[in-house]
């Protein structure tokens, strides 16, 4: 029979990405962003933002996506496009360090300007954040976050990490 | 008068790269490492590669290296090479993924099969890792390593972070 999400409008667009194997890896993912136009250039998606991503959203390790996973990371994706159209008054196509922190902040991450400080350094190209840079930073952000607030089941704000626990959290992202 | 590494034989080299401002951004070690043949291929080296190696040594966050961190990166990707060629047994330029577990243990790092198994997720391009990949790996495994290791005084193995810090740790590599 039909798979479930067959009914679904998006279902089309992504088997003509995923092809033969039916989930998308991240050179897929690159091609497809690149042609929707997510970077606002015709520069190609930063690849290791697509295989960030697709680490995040990869609950069964395989390093690619199914078509949840898929549908899931278009509405991050949508959400933090928005979001850095908001912040992007210029409409320059990147975003200042002030503006990032700002970004940040709004998003509800509660990290010191140290931390701030470190982000924009890593993610800058020229003193400027581009749009592709800014995904992977959220996407990190967020993969961490997550994996600091699932270790501390009591919200003290402090994770006690073994080492291999620590390494798996923080190498694949 | 002349700074003190005019005397050194790679000082002429490094202040050709470096320009100006007389420090080297990613950007710059990214020219420089795909000119010195470092990828094996005429493809540019891995920019995300360049900014986590110099995020690596970047004691004073300023996004840039010095004279004496340039030294240290060259010396540690000479080694990386000498490894990757050590376990590239085929001379094709990449390694597999069972040959990257063993250059990863062979390094020293004591981590579990499940991590092992997520690094090669992460690092592999169609099931194998290309040199500039390699480093990447490399120089995160070290870092996060040594982040770890500062704080684990007591050599106990487990090391409790507070989330501000645990975000500093990991974000800007």
């Amino acid at each position: 029979g039909a798979p479930p999400a067959a009914n679904d409008p998006m279902w089309g667009y992504f088997t003509a990405i995923a092809g033969q194997d039916g989930e998308v890896d991240a050179e897929e993912l690159q091609r497809c962003l690149t042609q929707a136009g997510f970077t606002g250039s015709y520069s190609p998606f930063n690849l290791e933002t697509c295989r960030v991503m697709i680490a995040m959203l990869d609950r069964d390790y395989t390093g690619k996506m199914g078509f949840n996973e898929f549908k899931e990371l278009f509405t991050a994706l949508s959400g933090w496009k928005q979001n850095f159209m908001m912040f992007d008054q210029d409409r320059s196509g990147t975003v200042e360090p002030h503006e990032m922190s700002q970004a940040i902040n709004a998003m509800g991450y509660r990290v010191s300007p140290q931390v701030l400080n470190a982000i924009i350094k890593r993610y800058n190209k020229g003193g400027r954040i581009f749009f592709d840079d800014y995904v992977a930073c959220c996407v990190k952000l967020r993969a961490l976050t997550d994996s600091f607030r699932r270790r501390d089941s009591m919200q003290q704000g402090s994770v006690n990490f073994q080492y291999d626990d620590f390494i798996l959290c923080t190498m694949a992202i």
